[in-house]
């Protein structure tokens, strides 16, 4: 076994891990990453691509927004489409100043490893067995099998977990330590990449009888769009010619809408789920991103969840590692919560109005549908919606 | 039998069936109402007591509003109080102009017995054997035993049924008619009337962990409570002593805050239901408050809702008498369950938002803490909750 050492060890080269490595690299701090999956497989993983304002100012202001800047997509709005009508929710009234870029996570993490590389960075890619080790000492470490084959220990003062839902960091919190909250919903998406141009500039979340659709996109040649399923269906019951009809059913519901169609690229399904554990920290291991909670998709919410999240524990990190003070260490779980919380409350509200529950609650979908009348009529209420999509302002750190 | 006639039979003495009576009178149409309990009862029974702007402006309009303006407290704010600490939903700043007024519903009833009796009215108290006929036919009647122990035939264009949730008029309406759409809670409200004055000058609604309370008042000396207790309990679980220690248990929660007690004038228990019919009308029975939909009573809506209902009825009917245009009266029911709905949902809302649900949804507690953080903190959520409560203007009717 070879041993190494770093000063934070983070697991994972999601967007929460590289932002980390990036970010405490520009303030002078060492860091490793570690991924399971190949450098190609994390670049082509195909998932959010919506970016709040504090999201994408993060990655200028990091450096890493250049190619964001010139391939992202500007959205001042979104559309809520239900009873036959669409219903503009127009960022530019209703929180102006903000908007939100259609970019896609696998971009973002390109431009993220791009980066890392670029400035000498250590990402191991294609690594196994990764096991934390001593996460309630002043010397944790992380064992695991390099690419090579070769058995490594990375001793470090901090690990971050960075490794997603199922990742190994949290299992490794000892029982008791962790309160859990979580929600599952009694349906999944099935969600859609296809080479053709979008039908419309904005996104269109579509609530209907049959259920949910969503029309989003990833460029002017590549669209996105996602199905409310049942929890249980295989992709097998979704050939591409039930997709489009089942899009079509779903999104054409207003005069002067066609759906354009084309090559399907990639589909999945997956599960709709709330999840929070707290606290987000445990010893020397600091839990990001989806590693301490998950929204259901509806809001847009993870990755910008994550980047938040990372933001917090960069300030924390570097306080500690320049000062010796571990008070914004200490406070980082309560720190992110906060937003973690509000982003969970949003997450589910979008879900509830917008997709098909029960079918024999009758007065749950009229319920359903004078909510959305409410919230295409109020200003106010419109207003609750864009700024929680478009995302609240960052609280400025000491170092900001 | 005695036979009588009349334009509109008016089935029930709460706040719409007078009002209509009222209303109709000012526009030289004729009813009688009728009305199963005495009025010495009508008049005490102790119900809702916050008027909406349009309410009172209703009132006023109508020329029964003089003793509301003197006694009427104005309120132009409520609080919003847990987590140890009290939230002022501003109306002043939230909706300018806008407010509610406190000033009980048996306070109302009073006004307009009087206001009837004064102009001559006929309003029957104490009939029995309250039976509608023919409502789908031109020639529809009411027929009942009246206080002498005469039976009534009553002859009539048309039936508004006004006689609440537990009344004879909607279910005299054949089966398959109606689409019924309706909820239950898991709790119900413990109502107290006290002879003491307010601990506070507004509302103030409390969640806690051990269930909502509601502070109000009817007067400055008379208090009203609400406790949030198990849907089974009876009214002997709830001995006067209990009642106080669960009141302050619940309410003094905030540091300089101390509920006073007084002796307890009255006390009932609530179930919590909502529960809309669509279409409010058959033939030529149309339904008008309760009869038609009920809302928990946390959002103060129950009474508001009755007397919008009214005024498009009084509207309906009137260009239906002058002119013979069935037009108003066949949009009555859809003229009215765009605003029923919107009481449903935030009636709805603010049960969910206060009141403690299964203790083993960690989830959802946390959930519900997010939103009231939300709602207490930013300008646009509570707008919503301002603009509701004070309630929607009226759209203006062909006559206004």
């Amino acid at each position: 076994m070879r041993t190494e050492r770093t000063q934070v060890a983070i697991v994972g080269a999601g967007p929460a891990g590289l932002l980390l490595s990036h970010l405490l690299h520009r303030r002078g701090i060492g860091s490793v990453v570690l991924e399971i999956r190949s450098r190609e497989y994390v670049e082509r993983r195909v998932r959010a691509g919506v970016l709040e304002q504090g999201t994408v100012d993060t990655l200028m202001e990091a450096g890493v927004g250049e190619r964001m800047a010139r391939e992202g997509l500007p959205h001042h709005g979104i559309e809520l489409r239900y009873g036959g009508r669409g219903h503009r929710i127009a960022f530019e009234r209703l929180v102006p100043g903000r908007r939100i870029t259609v970019y896609g996570q696998q971009e973002v993490v390109k431009d993220l490893i791009a980066a890392r590389l670029a400035d000498g960075g250590r990402i191991d890619f294609e690594v196994s067995d990764v096991a934390v080790h001593d996460i309630d000492t002043d010397a944790p470490s992380v064992t695991y099998v390099d690419a090579s084959g070769e058995r490594v220990r990375l001793e470090c003062d901090v690990i971050a977990g960075c490794d997603g839902f199922h990742g190994v960091t949290r299992p490794s919190i000892p029982e008791g330590v962790l309160t859990v909250y979580e929600r599952d919903y009694p349906f999944a998406w099935l969600g859609v990449l296809a080479r053709v141009r979008p039908s419309a500039e904005e996104l269109i979340y579509a609530r209907t009888e049959r259920g949910f659709a969503l029309h989003s996109m990833r460029s002017s040649e590549v669209s996105r769009f996602y199905l409310q399923v049942e929890p249980d269906e295989g992709l097998e019951a979704w050939p591409d010619e039930r997709i489009w009809a089942e899009l079509k059913t779903r999104l054409e519901t207003v005069p002067g809408f066609t759906l354009e169609t084309g090559p399907i690229m990639e589909k999945g399904i997956t599960p709709m789920r709330s999840f929070v554990v707290e606290p987000m920290q445990y010893g020397r291991l600091y839990l990001a991103g989806d590693a301490a909670h998950i929204v259901p998709p509806t809001g847009a919410k993870g990755l910008n969840l994550a980047v938040a999240d990372v933001r917090v524990l960069t300030e924390a990190l570097v306080a500690w590692f320049r000062t010796g003070s571990a008070e914004l260490l200490e406070g980082y779980s309560r720190a992110c919560l906060k937003r973690v919380w509000r982003a969970q409350h949003f997450s589910w509200w979008m879900t509830t109005l917008l997709h098909t529950f029960d079918s024999d609650d009758a007065y749950g979908r009229r319920l359903q549908l004078s909510y959305l009348d409410y919230v295409t009529s109020s200003e106010a209420a419109a207003t609750t919606l864009a700024e929680n999509y478009v995302g609240l302002p960052f609280e400025k750190g000491p170092h900001d």
